[in-house]
């Protein structure tokens, strides 16, 4: 809430562009535009990065392909040079990749994907971009529930293909669970609990003394919400597992031309999807 | 408790007021009146920024408009200069606002909603605002049960018209669950509890150690608690609900006349409210 | 009980009392015997505020009604000099001291009432001035239950009246809900749960390090403390109900009398209930 | 057990009094005798305390009347001068005390009753003085068993005489718990826990840093516990009871003497209890 | 993760062998293949160890067999003198470590045993050295339940061959518990709790201020948690034992050659396997 | 496990031994086969208190004896000079002490029993010394079964002699109650728990900053751990019992030996045993 909004990332890229010389192409209104949800110090990344990369591939000023390509390094880190994946593994990461991208795709009013890749970067050995159209102010529980469908989507492609699940997956169920516990306890969304906050209470911290306030709930209601996100994330699976396995053909396609390719652009994925038969 | 009443108010505006020019127009006694819940320092930046206003506005001295555009900046943060919600998200504000908006109109003996808007102020997406008519010492189970359906009326809303329900009630619920927390384990105003302060003790924190104390009840009088906290707020829903309900031409009339024009001011409301057939 | 008893009390208002002029009608063992339970601090106190008080009316030396004054001032918290309740909420303050007064005077070997008031003092909206006849080394299982019995009144004498519940009792269930624990956990005084102890024990803290030891109780000891705590403030309530009820004519005639003339000396309230037919 | 025992108390006393003049009956091995349980800076204590009772009477030296003196002054704190206790409250403690005294005499095997006393001193209200013949190195559960009825035995005399409770006897409750809960916990000796050391583990606290362990125990052993802890209380309270009620006329005697007198010596109550017809 | 993969460890072996004087045997790109999972001190350990044997040895230079011996003393710590365990101990370590290696050599597609051995390093008795072929990125499902049975198969060994188990296999137990857990907690590899992430939430700790924050789960959801590692881990126990029973003969071979020898590389253990029958 | 073994301590040994003078008698590697068990601190205070006492009794150099007097002292506190326990207690003590040697001697393999005394020792007012013959490397579910009994026999002796049980064995059921912990949570020595280590995670301390990681199991698997833990004890105490029981006339004969002569070699102690009938 408290991130700029497309206006004021506008007028912070702007700042930070002030002593960078930067290509007749660039539009800083069409970075802004592509760059919701990033902070004022990873808008500066942003500018920062493409200097450098410019500087290295010896450019007089920073044009789009830099901004692009340092926007993503903000997003999930700088792309790492070699994969030593096996095949085995590189397979495995093609599927599970390509299970957030179909889930992405089949559901109604998602955010686009921009692009799937098994290039590791960071910690992860693949990623999926999906970017938001405009910022968003308000989220709603189809909203929330068709992201914890995409975030399941990668273990049961895993699943599906080669009856086996992996560590791979530790960081989506993580995300899941937190995601499913506060439409529970935050956003009333949860028809058993109600429309109650659940929170546990913040601790308030003064002068080095920390005042402890044991949780606001019994533990017949800890229960409540153990189901309730148990539920929620039980659904979300079997609404992936669904899509993909009336999909699968889809899915293979998508997943070889991945393994292949190591990267496809939301163009390209359209074109593999327009392809298939379903 | 230790805010101060009419008369205070009336003193520390005009302690705060001695170096501004303030015009004939104002009468501080007046605005003592439509500050009740006020602090001391509230009250020196009410006086602080009507002045800053009057100065941008080139105006002698301080009139009426900027103090009550200082009050409600004050109450509700700065306006923000301009709105980037999609139409979709401006009309959920919309009904959700009117969702409070109405309730509050429509229950006896609450406090007079004096303003209602979708123009963002510091968190908020929109605000409707209530004044007490008097400075309150006591507040009676009713007023409390009241504040309960209010606030669950913005959800309402949202859920009667769109079938959907969004992350907007988060602040909502918190307030809602919080007060009625403090219905039952504060008030005595639960009967299945009964005449019983079950407050968790406080802690003492006594030259840098801390003397933790831990809670004075079972875990089956917690069970008991959460149970009444959220008959409470559940029977709130119900009242919105069938308030809304039965009062949804008026919603809808409200709701579209807030979308258009983002503010609406008692007496217009009113208005509205006459002019509907129930 | 590290408090001066009443020749420790006498001793203390001479020392203070040494460079302060006082008339001749006053004989301090009287102001020790009607000061039980202050501390030293306090007694220190009365002097001092009774000092100002002569001197703010320009009398040679302190006289009865100064000390009178402070004592009630070091109890109490200085007298609000206007009341800004509304007539609604007077009434109500009203209804609630006397019955704290009429319970009081209707159960046998309670502490005399000296004072009813509903002009604000401090944080209190109104206050019933209880005043022990001695010193006081033993408090048995009666007294308590009686204490429990005056501290419910106030509130049932709002509910009687007016049928609805305010926030006012909060100090009042506060109270009588630590006093009854103190009877079922430290004194013993619950059959249920019999001759024991059960007091968490405190936590010794030594050179900034903190000794947490877990409660000395299972989940099902909480549970029946709980019940007795609960059963124990019921029967308070009863009593009190049944007392306010069965008098009801002459909480109308004394919360009438205290209405109009804001404070009533134990003599008035003794008139008053002579009078009544009951 | 870390405590000195009769030869080492007999040295310590010698160290502390070269410097004190002796009167020629002082004979330190019999103070040694009669200290059992004192640590070093209690005989210190002791030693001081006589000296100076020796110098306000102007003796010439330490005799035996202020080495006894001293001896009660370091168990039970000074004599309070005067006693302001109502005539009740003073029938009430010396009921109470009495209580003690008649169980511990009545039970086999018990530490000999030296003085019964209301007389206040430190905090208490009257104390009944009973002092090991010798050092003990070992506790049966026996001898704990009768301490918990000597212990109950206060109230229960309060209760049969007075049909009433006080708060007077909360220090005998925790005392009793305390005492029950070893038993049941540290020494093996209740035959549902069985030979087990239940005891919650020692923080140990390191360089500031504290690391709690959680107790060794589930919530039903806890419940279990207070099973226990539960029984062995009543059934000394069942036993005092019992003993009392038996013994109810030589109780009364007691009482009355020591209501009269306000301090009973060893031999005194000897006396007393071969008067009466039981 | 975190660790380096094989080009970053041939990297790291190059920058800390360049003061050493490497024999014409060593191939860095091979020991970089060897020693997946090491860290970049421990790669500078090997390289410095085997420097310092070599000069012990009096070589010119570090070789291929001093190279060995110290990834060997970085794994397992270095290899004790002298062995003082008694013959019997001796017998039951022997029996451990073979159970160890003859699950792993009996479960397919687990990484390879390079030695197997007795004489203590470091706190361990006997060590079984399995060193992965390459480095992984993913873990299955399988592969986490196999090191299961694995881990299980020394205790095993044990209880098939004397009837009578020890605390040798501690250390085991703890492994095995710890990664049973993280299947049922964080990788979503348990059906009855299904693809949540329940690990308790990190403490963040700020300026010396420690903010706790409870279990994310309730009681019953830590009971099913319970259930399912214990589930996981009798698996592993039944499939160890089922493997090691119906290879008795091969485990007794195994053990005896090993109880001779002391030490067995990966070749040795593979003739004696095909020599024997099954 | 991180003590030295035998070829450590003898190294030990010999280092703190080089600037005292030692007779001829002393064979440096004897006295390391005596000190199973033992740290380096330990070792060190061996040979600095065997100096001393040397030299207090005017010798030229350590012999065996004050070696073996202070190998004594290091384990057990220095001997006390006079035993001032009345007879009751000494009989008491010597029957306790006599049942922990007795079921050590009736029970197969365990450690021999070197020496037995009612001389208090620091806190012990009995002690029963059992030296191990080797270093152990590993203890089996036998040994530690066997362990138990042992140190229930104490207790079980009192009670069979004189039906009554004393605060002597809190000590030995502190033990017993640990070492069955660790069976049951350590060890994986409980069927119904199975090969699973429960123990509580270790806090990590960072800075001054504690995190503490709740409990790793639910209250169903504290009350199974619970109950594993009284079985175990319970079943070492139904054990020693029947032991003690079966062999009453040689505790006899052994307890009254023991009273009479204060201290039995286990020489002694074999020739009581022999003499027995049984």
């Amino acid at each position: 809430m408290s991130l700029p909004d497309i206006k004021g990332r506008e007028a912070i890229l702007k700042v930070h562009s002030r002593e960078v010389k930067m290509g007749a192409s660039v539009d800083l209104s069409v970075i802004a535009r592509r760059t919701p949800g990033f902070s004022g110090a990873d808008l500066a990344n942003v500018i920062n990065e493409a200097a450098l990369l410019a500087a290295r591939r010896n450019k007089e000023g920073v044009e789009l392909p830099e901004l692009e390509e340092s926007i993503e390094r903000v997003m999930a880190g700088p792309q790492k040079k070699s994969s030593l994946m096996s095949e085995k593994e590189k397979k495995i990461v093609a599927y599970h990749e390509c299970g957030h991208t179909l889930v992405a795709k089949l559901l109604p009013n998602t955010d686009p994907v921009h692009k799937v890749s098994i290039i590791s970067r960071g910690h992860a050995l693949g990623y999926t971009l999906q970017l938001p159209i405009d910022d968003k102010y308000l989220t709603s529980r189809t909203d929330i529930t068709n992201r914890l469908a995409i975030l399941l989507g990668g273990r049961c492609a895993e699943e599906l293909t080669f009856a086996e699940i992996t560590t791979g997956a530790a960081d989506d169920l993580a995300k899941a669970s937190s995601y499913a516990l506060k439409m529970v306890t935050e956003f009333g969304m949860s028809d058993k609990i109600g429309p109650l906050a659940l929170k546990k209470p913040t601790q308030e911290v003064f002068l080095g003394r920390d005042i402890t306030q044991n949780a606001g709930y019994s533990e017949r209601t800890a229960q409540l919400i153990d189901e309730e996100v148990k539920r929620l994330v039980m659904d979300a699976q079997a609404k992936a597992t669904e899509l993909l396995t009336s999909h699968k053909k889809i899915l293979d396609d998508l997943a070889a031309k991945l393994f292949d390719r190591e990267v496809l652009s939301g163009e390209e994925i359209d074109v593999i999807l327009a392809a298939s038969p379903a």
